[in-house]
């Protein structure tokens, strides 16, 4: 029987693949390999779209059954307009049926019932006439928590009543994330009082693993400050982005887990899908050792 | 001639109508006038999404020439998947061609090359093979500030390359924004700290009107940090939300204004698209008279 817990399906995927890889989606057209790229003149963006759900689809396959979670990045699809984010859509879809859990990294917020209009959309559907009709239909979804507790709450809501996770935005992997994120509140950086309110909002939908539904997104690229949010958030499943193309290495990430490996699913985007020029035709053999690579990696962590 | 600045652009614009509301675009199923929801059966997303551009180029027509700017927020139309981006896409062009100025509403906020990709999106368009296919083509864009330096600079990179406005979130209208934004931070609250690196900001691309193509998100809901505001960010923009069916009113939003009345623009959405029961044929007038009403409000502030 499936979980009810999105925490739990999480846990279970995490374990049977026996990895705690995301494999990040994040199509981009000078990156493709040489075959999507094979159109006459011009592509339009429906062609880019098109090529982005071919290639995001074919590299699902090849890690089928390896790797637990994939996040596709809202962004490069929505840089296709319409057509993109129906290949979107088509990426999600698909990851689903092949047993992946999702995440997808699309960084919403906005208050009240605004933000009720990306949850329902991110979930269960939009409700038109009492009926929810389903648009991304994700596992679940990351969150900006900069508009405060009503516009994170919808999100909470929505996903609870759909059995969904959120990502909530705590420390991000970025140089410049210190900005707003270190500024000294009482004595601490703000992304711990941002990570105490994910704590408390995790406590409230427990799954058996011992995890929340709601989790946080922590950056690979500040090692110290994810022992320290690990310390803290006991019961908060990690997104942690900035593996390998962004500099953290196993290391970095260790602090991540817990004692029984769970507790962190890794990002790797760029490294996974692109690990080869665009022009190689052995760009399938390309991924598959990447993939080998980032499994053997965090094995040895 | 045009002008080269968002910032220009949006004061003609607001001098030319001699009133600086910005018309939000929020459209719901359930709120739409009788004659959008007349489909036999259970709608699909594609007819709700039909309706919904059907309905706001009917309330950009009624409010044409009367009123300077227009905000759809991203977050409806995405509600109705694919086909209510294309509705969206529609809808900016439409008010475009209608010479109002746009703000897209989608306060997106992401890191490096994804924020590029999101920029180009909202602005000149996706580059395919070196050439920008446009997206959203809108005049500007709202942003999230949480991730900080590098997810802030592509969209102001992007934004002036294509001479267009971003407005980044600073102080919302919502009763739980103080959760984090009026965190205290050497005395001050957080959203003084981003409303003065956002001043910062705007001084690199000031327009011949003394303001800068980079606003700043601050709610009517809060006259005092309002007025504050305005005294500490001279040259920033404002995007008022929370007007009207928020709370604020005309005496609330006065301090956002300069003494030539410039430097804000005040949203309001449900107001102004909504002010009549779903069943009156007279829903136009109601529109028309709600303009009218929210202008008057505003001149006698």
């Amino acid at each position: 029987m499936t979980p009810l817990h999105f925490a739990d399906r999480l846990s279970d995927a995490v374990r049977r693949c026996g990895n705690a890889i995301c494999l990040g989606i994040d199509p981009r057209w000078e990156s493709l390999p040489r075959q999507f790229r094979a159109i006459a003149g011009e592509p339009t963006l429906a062609q880019v779209a098109d090529a982005f759900a071919a290639f995001s689809i074919r590299v699902l396959e090849l890690a089928r059954g390896k790797v637990p979670v994939v996040k596709p990045q809202a962004a490069f699809f929505e840089g296709c307009g319409p057509d993109g984010m129906r290949a979107l859509q088509t990426v999600l879809r698909t990851a689903t049926e092949m047993g992946y859990q999702t995440i997808l990294d699309a960084k919403r917020g906005d208050i009240a019932s605004t933000a009720t209009a990306y949850a329902d959309a991110a979930f269960a559907g939009t409700p038109i006439g009492g009926k929810p009709l389903p648009v991304w239909n994700a596992d679940s979804l990351t969150v900006n928590p900069y508009l405060g507790r009503d516009a994170i709450e919808p999100f909470i809501q929505t996903a609870r009543a759909s059995q969904r996770g959120l990502f909530i935005l705590v420390r991000t992997s970025n140089p410049g994330a210190g900005m707003f994120q270190d500024l000294d509140v009482d004595g601490v950086p703000l992304y711990r009082h941002v990570g105490e309110a994910v704590a408390k909002w995790a406590d409230e939908s427990l799954g058996s693993c011992g995890y929340g539904d709601l989790g946080a997104v922590v950056g690979a690229t500040h090692p110290t400050e994810l022992a320290e949010l690990r310390r803290l958030l006991p019961r908060v499943w990690f997104l942690v982005p900035g593996y390998g193309s962004q500099g953290g290495a196993a290391a970095d990430v260790a602090p991540a887990f817990d004692s029984q490996g769970l507790g962190a699913v890794i990002n790797s985007s760029r490294g996974l899908t692109f690990p080869y020029k665009p022009d190689d035709p052995a760009w399938e053999s390309a991924i598959t050792q990447a993939i080998d690579r980032m499994i053997a990696d965090l094995a040895n962590r």
